[in-house]
């Protein structure tokens, strides 16, 4: 399987706020971005991989600052590391004022897919290849948050 | 008001294909895919003018190939000429085999969105230039389309 | 296959506008009644043919009058013309203020829908019997629409 | 407060089955068709009495036949009784097989509305007057209704 | 089969309530309560039987207070008797204020499943064994709407 | 202001699992499971403080086992530890199989949330009581979390 260059997998999603999905402060609810980010992280681990995947966690989802009503949210994920059948998507969501086009970053994330087979059995996927600062930044320290998460969810399963 | 380049208003959105998304073929609903046409297009017309806009009217939506289940639909939008308040929006949606990375033209269409102030009153907007050659093919083409329009609704609302 | 007349396929719908389906102005987003257009036509066109069939295209949708919260959206449907596998539907559109009982035109739309077998390959449809004054005028005015529709989807397909 | 005839209230909806309304047996869920009724009862409370409304209480909702996939449900509504500011409102659900034409009864249902103010307090509405037997017959038997419903509201209060 | 206490079937559901979910009085639409309590409903009878199951009847919903944004709904229900295949199912729905913790009975409800085999066809469901002398109370006053809920239907399927 | 016992944001919520909420693989998807965890934190936050609140992250959200069709998801969330106006809570997602009655640890989460003011200005909170040794495990390992997520947090806004 060959490495692939990461903006294969780099995919952007543009959301209208909708009245709907705000409240009484007239900001976005986090459970309603939590599933755009989701959407957009899978997408762009299907791109990278080529297989159905799922979800396998969801770690350092921050909200740094509310989106409102009558903003867009910008979603762009993309794959910043690999290790065997498991890949990291990094998630960036910025908000855009329509009226103004002013951006705020208002949320990342990272999360982990696992690419499966039609029996959902782990498949190996390909290694990613980083060509910007920020994704050699982000590949070159994919490894921690991997041993992070693994300590973490040794502790967490004592529960 | 100063002229935008074309680019100014391009707007991607990218959207997963649900089970609840599909009829007994496993292709897509129209209705849908009218839906997502008109939240990117919005986008792409207030990213233009930075007002608020209503929609005026859906020319010429045709559906060219079916998207089915375990594709994602990508949508591209640009305003291709405007005249006083109103803007003519291109939009072209594709859909992406996210199994084998093939792409397919969905659908286009053009549609019309007018610029209003919180009174809901047609407020001016700005002119648009046209860079790449597709965009200024649109924008050569877009009078002809405007004329169509007006003869069209003058003969409709005699129904 | 027996002509059917135009009131076999003639489809009611009723549909009550709720906070979610409204913009900051109050008033109903494009992207929804451009869904129920193409749901009120889809019944009307299967109600005529008695096949599955698919939406082929929406022409000349345009929104006249601004629909709001407090009114239902209440939409009529039916086939005016067919050509082979393909059925022209019309839609209207019209708010009602359920206070006051004031009916207002909110849109029109023509679309055309393909019926189609369990492998998706066009099929023959009934033709139509215009029996109303406006069901003559529009099946009458349907050939001039078919040609437009023709040529402009062949311009198109350079894009 | 002028009385009305029954038709002046009489509404029709029809809403497509699409695969997420469905079960494991493709029969559509009754929580479902329980919102449609409400929906299409709130419009027919509304019709008579041109004021806002809040439902009171949801009667005698039956199931009769299972609606299906590749199915329409075609409601009928309409208020068959008025007691001060309280309105009984009838529904009828049918099922339309939209590939052979043929309509089943799927459930009925008896809703009472209450008209309010704009501070919610309940305010008198318009009489009813029925005219085909099928209106008489309900207008008839409808204080018998209302006598069971307030007999049995004394008992559950209870509980 | 063994009968089994009312316990094993009691379910609790919480929802919040969303600006959509809410009309000009910023309270919930009543369809989407009956859409809730025939959820709460379902899962309480397949918890009761471990079958698959049908709704038969919704009867006996009142609503006795409105419920408001900023609050969340609380469900609880139980099978409170059984006969053969059906079963009956009391739901309670209450409101709670988030902000000051107050709680309002908002609406009641008794529904009636049928429990049924791959084929549709009823199958027999164990007995229940009320404890408290709420889940007394409510088994032995059920014959009685069991009678009713007959005869009703028996009137109402002339009409 | 007064300490809190855990059990006083103790909040269950239970989901069913419909068709339109599950992959290919007939497995639920990992956003919508995130949008009712959001949901059921948000609640349990608020039963704690009786203020408004906003998301602040979402850490550490591991799907462990895959929910499917046929299943309910039964989440609990309730507050583990404060810290002025941050409240973290933990939810458990559990899947239980509602023909056999068998449940399976299907997500685990950790969230913060903030207590707002009118203005959006953090308040403080209530201090929490743990008293069951899996509450008093998870305050005792609270402020650890809360260091990682501190730290985590100063070197992703370097990104």
């Amino acid at each position: 399987m060959e490495a692939k260059p990461v903006h294969v997998s780099r995919t952007y999603m543009t959301e209208l706020i909708f009245p709907q999905d705000t409240n009484y402060h007239g900001t976005v609810f986090g459970g309603l971005v939590m599933a755009y980010i989701d959407k957009v992280a899978s997408i762009a681990s299907m791109r990278h991989c080529r297989k159905t995947i799922v979800t396998a966690s969801s770690d350092n989802l921050d909200f740094l600052a509310p989106a409102k009503l009558s903003e867009a949210l910008v979603l762009e994920a993309f794959v910043t590391w690999t290790h065997r059948s498991s890949m990291e998507v990094y998630v960036k969501v910025q908000s855009e004022d329509l009226l103004t086009g002013e951006f705020k970053k208002t949320a990342t994330a990272f999360l982990t897919f696992v690419a499966v087979d039609e029996n959902g059995k782990a498949v190996p996927v390909p290694e990613v290849i980083p060509e910007t600062d920020e994704e050699k930044k982000l590949f070159e320290t994919a490894p921690e948050r991997y041993e992070m998460r693994k300590q973490r969810m040794k502790k967490e399963l004592i529960y």
